[in-house]
């Protein structure tokens, strides 16, 4: 038994779809959530810069005593092999999660992968399902435009223009006969009613945030660091940028009438000067 | 006389609109520019975070000698009051230059000005066009897409994804009757064909950029700062990430067959190490 908090950290918004998962099936745990609203977006930028932002992000974390880090972050959890040796608590990234479930999705072993430039850039989704099953066609497509078009609340599925960036997008996983496909970047979820229509009824979406939520439920489980007393759950949500933003755009993704309130945090200095305490709220109701 | 460079930032590529610009009207002068595509995007961030990315990237430039400081950044720009007096040598940002132009254009005294949510949050376009003639009417519109559409390649006016934002982001500003727009952001010269498009003949579309290059010439000018050497000045590159993005990107802001030599500079540590020499090389023609 273990009741500290379970750390989740991403560029910004989208690991929230994953926050609200794992609080579905963990009620009892304490969640901080760390979005680097500051430097989104991770998905454009080099290797070495999303690394030493993703060690910033989990420094944080670890000052805030977690018992587990979840990357949910497509993006960092690309470069996770490279710097999870590092992280002195159990550590997982989104890629794995996902890539499991889609290979046991899979029936016809075609599946696509969506996500930003940087984490189609690495191939780890490929590497990752090939190690799964050999016998898996891996179709790769890089999505930059999406991000923003969520960031700025373009989600609209009668609206078309992220209608037709995701028509242009999705076209050669079309053309390819997948029957699977990962959105690999958390923020892609918001996008899901435009995405199942354009790849039809035939093709399963395999949501990474849901996936690694369930994937940390059962390594918790495993590990025997669930949470031991009786109690709702709270969550603290800390941000490097505007905080008004930040409690706006969260409800899109928390769903219902949450009002996550949320603090700001300098990452250059956080760990020269004292935090404040956390403020306690309870989790969104999904 | 003063042979020492210029400085001229940016948050990432829009600011070399005005680099080609300022090579084309003092081909004699040394041009350092600092893009910041490490933290790129500023223009949806808070004044704090944009002030702190400011000074970080001033600093930079200072480091090398800069004779003065161009801040090409429409969302820098709109903060500068509250921090060009700790630059220690002559500033300006694009708010001024782009706002005595749009004055002596405007016949009607209606001018539009499009740009990010911060620089339209501040209102600095505004105060600053009515200061200069409180009879001007101001018709304000962020556009928080066109960043993320032009770094990203999406220019075509051809192409229905940028129409199809540029017409929903400009319908506003048609209808009441401008004869004047401001691109209020140094990105924005890049979908000039589709704004102009939309617009129609009847409105003058000033160019930011444009209009700081020509009124730094005037004040070196002025101020009796140009250089005084025969020359042919040569410009250095300096960015926050991805050197290779940034060649490939640059040569569609810089014109031409431009294939700008770039280096990378950590902003966390380039007080405290050694910089190498730069690498000059000369300007691309315009």
């Amino acid at each position: 038994m273990d009741n500290r908090p379970i750390g989740i950290f991403d560029s910004g918004l989208g690991g929230l779809t994953a926050v609200r998962e794992l609080h579905s099936l963990l009620p009892r745990e304490e969640i901080v959530y760390f979005g680097d609203t500051g430097r989104v977006p991770y998905g454009t930028r080099s290797p070495e810069t999303i690394r030493k932002y993703a060690q910033q992000d989990i420094a944080f974390l670890l000052s805030k005593h977690v018992k587990m880090v979840l990357a949910a972050c497509g993006t960092v959890s690309s470069l996770a092999d490279t710097f999870r040796h590092t992280v002195p608590v159990p550590f997982t990234g989104v890629v794995e999660p996902a890539s499991r479930a889609a290979a046991q999705a899979t029936r016809n072993r075609r599946v696509g992968v969506i996500a930003t430039t940087a984490t189609i850039r690495s191939h780890c989704y490929r590497q990752t399902l090939q190690r799964l099953d050999p016998a898996i066609q891996v179709v790769e497509q890089d999505c930059p435009l999406f991000v923003p078009l969520v960031e700025n609340g373009f989600l609209d599925p009668g609206d078309p223009i992220p209608y037709m960036t995701a028509q242009r997008y999705l076209r050669p996983l079309q053309e390819s006969g997948i029957d699977t496909l990962i959105l690999g970047c958390t923020h892609y979820p918001l996008l899901r009613p435009i995405l199942a229509d354009i790849m039809g009824a035939g093709v399963a979406l395999i949501d990474s945030g849901q996936e690694t939520a369930s994937f940390t439920s059962m390594l918790l489980q495993q590990e025997g660091l669930l949470c031991g007393e009786e109690r709702d759950g709270t969550c603290s949500f800390f941000v490097s940028d505007r905080v008004e933003g930040f409690s706006q755009a969260a409800r899109l993704f928390l769903g219902g009438e949450a009002d996550p309130r949320v603090q700001y945090v300098d990452l250059d200095s956080f760990g020269k000067e004292t935090t404040g305490c956390l403020e306690e709220i309870p989790c969104p109701k999904n």
